[in-house]
């Protein structure tokens, strides 16, 4: 041997040379998950037990996710799971504490897809199904179909084990205000007013086995009208998963998110133009939409968790196997 | 002048040098139009009338639509008014001729979108609209949304000047064989077989100020349960159109459309990938789709109008300025 120094002290050394950081480095966490509870403007000034609620709310979420995965856990049950307990959140704008429609009622949509052979399922406008990502599910396990809307959805859900509940059960206080105040005010209330479309949950995650999976779950816009479906349930809008690119859950001003194809587009970007995740993701939430339109979450292949919104705030979280939790609401939080 | 060749003489010339035809030999058409009604498995040995009776209807509505682009109307107003046709045509699933569903009554999708602005309207589930197309159009023009569902996209249809017409005024003999057949056959129906998966109508357009448009408008899937909405009303799987890069109408089984994002994926591939207009729809229909999936119609910025289709036949036609006037059923016509 004429080298005096072992190859493990050398390669470093090499790859730093070459001007990039050795890859042993960064080595690829063994799961990885990022969720989310909306974006929008979240008025610093609220009373301090609000944004705790939130973050307690995302903590739990956030370990009953990191769980799942850490013994193992298919990413599709992670994002399952945390959505799930999501939509049980009086907190959020999904399942239990959804917003009102304009008649004073809950519609709510949800998707979900399995990164590893693409298959998905989306339900849209449903009012009895205490879970909606669980209906989806069920569309994407037990159907030949992706997408199934209002009263064909229900009639579905007769056909599954899935709980059900009163449209009334889905009702909060709180939400009763914000659409009476919503009433009040107009009329001119507009689609795009951030102050109103908090809440959409959603989850994405790499598992142990390499595979991808998102979910996005939401109760829409408050004092909707006329069937209106947002983003949330459109596959390749407010969810996509491919394990050659990434995993994204999107919220914000639905129609935006569907015109721009956002969930899609980054995954594209990936795909056909060879950009990173964050590239990809800022070009399409920064470059494609509008200030304030809203934002994503997202994880690569390689289990970088990332999240890129253009509002004031958004409820997230993140944790990775080596050792990442981070529970974020305002932009300029570190 | 030292020169003795003129700048016009020598510009090919030096063009063809550079390996590349003169741009000058493909100047761009004034407008150009392509337009299918559904991509499938057409019997060669069907009764001759009725190809005869495709190609008529076929003929009738790429004649309307030239007509419009010819004149300087714009690509929105041609292929909304070629769909409408279409619509109203018994032979298409769409509008009058619609499929029933399983309950025997007829739920109706449609998408349009301006590629101007990528400004885009859908409705999904419509029952009493005459012309799905144009409700779509009016979901874009009219509200701040993009896609209206079932009894809410009914009552939006109540405050617009739409026309309407009772549910069984979509019917037809020809479609109610059909759906009793289906049923009789099965319980095993599978959404993915060809034969019953017909008729969805769709055009796409450049007109002479540059702009893209597309629509879509379909009945769905024989004998349909569930509220199953297909690929059609779906902004980015069944229709999109972007100036920068083309417009796409898709057919075929729609699942699979919103799972790949076909419409656009193609899109996606021209701008991040470089690819034109022709690679990339086969990239998508011939690549990521299976065999028999179905078809796209497309056109890009430069007036190229394409199909691409995994089926035995494609009901489709194309036109445009410089003269063509193409009407095909199978795949292998000249």
């Amino acid at each position: 041997m004429r080298s005096l120094l072992p190859l493990s002290l050398l390669l470093p050394l090499l790859a730093s040379c070459a001007g990039a950081p050795p890859r042993e480095a960064t080595p690829r966490p063994e799961w990885s998950i990022v969720i989310h509870g909306g974006a929008g403007t979240i008025p610093r000034d609220a009373p301090a037990g609000e944004a705790d609620a939130h973050r307690r709310s995302l903590a739990a979420a956030l370990e009953l996710g990191s769980e799942i995965l850490a013994r193992g856990g298919t990413s599709l049950d992670a994002v399952e799971a945390v959505v799930r307990l999501l939509e049980d959140d009086p907190l959020f704008n999904a399942g239990k504490g959804a917003v009102f429609h304009a008649e004073g009622g809950h519609e709510l949509d949800a998707s979900i897809m399995d990164g590893e052979d693409l298959s998905c399922g989306a339900v849209a406008a449903v009012r009895t199904v205490r879970h909606p990502i669980t209906l989806a599910r069920r569309v994407m396990e037990e159907t030949a179909h992706v997408l199934l809307v209002g009263d064909g959805a229900e009639k579905f859900a007769d056909t599954q084990e899935v709980e059900r509940v009163e449209n009334s059960w889905f009702d909060t206080e709180h939400r009763r205000e914000q659409w009476l105040e919503r009433k009040r005010e107009a009329e001119g209330a507009s689609a795009s007013d951030p102050a109103h479309r908090f809440g959409t949950v959603g989850a994405v995650a790499l598992d142990r086995g390499g595979h991808l999976a998102a979910a996005t779950s939401t109760g829409g816009l408050t004092n909707k009208r006329f069937g209106r479906v947002g983003d949330s349930p459109i596959i390749g809008a407010g969810t996509y998963a491919d394990d050659r690119t990434c995993a994204v859950s999107s919220t914000g001003t639905g129609e935006e998110f569907i015109r721009f194809g956002v969930a899609r587009s980054i995954s594209a970007r990936m795909a056909y133009g060879g950009e990173d995740l964050e590239t990809a993701a800022r070009a399409v939430v920064e470059g494609d939409l509008a200030p304030d339109d809203g934002g994503i979450i997202a994880v690569d292949a390689q289990g970088r968790g990332v999240w890129v919104f253009t509002t004031a705030g958004m409820y997230r979280a993140a944790a990775d196997s080596h050792g990442r939790r981070e529970i974020r609401i305002w932009g300029e939080e570190e």
